[in-house]
């Protein structure tokens, strides 16, 4: 019998995963709020580069209460919403089903875990270009690849490959990591510069590459990020990981980060799940990052300034 | 007989100090672009704390060539058009002749000192709130303070005495000191973290202190500018200093510091006579000073964005 899915937080992310999860033949569930009576009246529709998807009758809830318990629960929201996660996750979870939490940044993982235990956490890292173009209308561009992790061990387990063998019929190309607290600083040495100095800058990808000073600033980021990891995980992230980051950067075409995107469309920010909670970590380690403290605090100000601006 | 002073670049700032100086009797010559036309038309209406001063026929000037030579010179316009000094200094200077420095930011003597030599320059810093409210007419409001100072010597010389006594004639606070450099240290104490976050946050000063990280953010790097201070020129700053520029920033009304208004008009900013040279001067003595420079490179996109932007 195919796994059940419960898509917590159905924006851009969640439709998108959900539409790849329905083409597999999984069963769907998707909490959804501002777009629900529109979906729940004209169905979803999901463009990408596999095509378009049009799911008529999505099972769509309002309220976590209709929604029947599933084998993964998976947490598509802002990290910015997690303080709803106690009331979200049990409610929705099967007795022996599990929690994958496809959010940004670094300990967001832990959030779930002190819920529903860390023994019943996988954690996804999403390498996607999804927006929401209208109601109940998302399109993918771009990248699409999601790298799965068990939380509280090592290795590649059984449930990891089940799920990514799901995601994979839906033709999402996935990979499985042995380490993925490796793979979230991994993706901080390419977040930490790029979602907190456009922010911040209020520009894009190009313009901070495109500017000797700030270019030279994502590198010295990089390297904060780098030794971070090191001194809070052990980690070993390479200088040819480093250069990749840099040359894919400049060879991206005007690129808006997650965060920058959330600025301008008055949204908050993921400051904590990607600035914060590195930077916390960094320090109680006696590891000093002074630029990514400095971002973070900045951040910490513009989102702020959002709030009153919006 | 009294001094005469050749203001170049009459602006907010060179209009209100020429105007004290003719208050104060002194032959007052103003070099003007853009609002040449009108001042010799319409002539030139200062408004201070002190009262309003209009001068019906200023003795103004487009080009440097027509201008008489005087015994002061005074480089009032902003340190983002020091390229052209070479042009303007000799041709408006006496053979006994001495140029006044008041512009913002460090080593903006010694781009002066390279034209008319060091002996032949003196420094000053003004603590001063003058805008332009229309053509031919500035405003000067709250704090009014002059603080002069010998370049390439120590202690407190006969001529500046002599230049205190002149804009102290037109009711302007002068203080006399014995070490520029210092001083100019001490401002920057200010400068580096209220000019450079004003400008990159596109906010005020009350914004900077009322969010606790980036009032966290303004200590430190105020401590940063304590070090340099002490790494380049064996200057002692106590952190006394430092609690009073914090307290007084905190207990000021919204404050936009004059970066941050440059950047709003779309003018240059003067991130590398506030910015740069103190980053270079630390880096070049061997102390470190990652946050400065991590503001320092945001500032120089933020400026080129402004060019775009405007």
């Amino acid at each position: 019998m195919s796994r059940s899915y419960a898509i917590i937080g159905a924006g851009a992310l969640g439709c998108y995963y959900g539409s790849r999860l329905e083409v597999a033949g999984c069963g769907v569930h998707y909490l959804m709020r501002s777009d629900f009576d529109y979906v729940a009246e004209h169905g979803l529709r999901a463009e990408s580069m596999h095509g378009e998807v049009v799911i008529d009758r999505p099972r769509v809830y309002r309220d976590i209460a209709d929604m029947p318990r599933c084998d993964v629960v998976v947490v598509a929201m802002k990290s910015t919403g997690n303080s709803a996660l106690p009331a979200l996750l049990l409610p929705a979870l099967k007795v022996d089903g599990l929690v994958l939490v496809l959010q940004n940044g670094l300990g967001v993982e832990r959030q779930a875990a002190e819920v529903v235990g860390a023994e019943r956490v996988v954690g996804g890292l999403c390498f996607l270009c999804s927006n929401r173009i209208g109601p109940g209308h998302i399109r993918q561009t771009r990248v699409d690849r999601l790298k799965l992790g068990e939380y509280a061990t090592r290795g590649v387990s059984e449930r990891m490959r089940a799920i990514g063998a799901d995601f994979e019929r839906g033709n999402v190309a996935v990979s499985l990591s042995e380490n993925l607290d490796l793979a979230r600083w991994q993706k901080l040495v390419w977040n930490v510069p790029y979602n907190g100095l456009c922010a911040v800058l209020d520009c894009d990808t190009t313009l901070i590459m495109g500017n000797p000073a700030t270019a030279s600033l994502a590198v010295d980021l990089m390297h904060e990020v780098v030794g971070a990891a090191k001194a809070v995980g052990g980690h070993v992230i390479d200088q040819a990981f480093v250069q990749k980051m840099l040359d894919d950067t400049a060879g991206m075409n005007a690129y808006l980060p997650s965060m920058q995107i959330d600025r301008q469309e008055g949204r908050p920010m993921e400051v904590e799940a990607i600035h914060g909670e590195p930077v916390r970590a960094a320090e109680a380690a006696g590891y000093p990052v002074p630029k990514m403290r400095m971002l973070y605090e900045q951040l910490c100000l513009v989102d702020t300034l959002r709030e009153r601006r919006a």
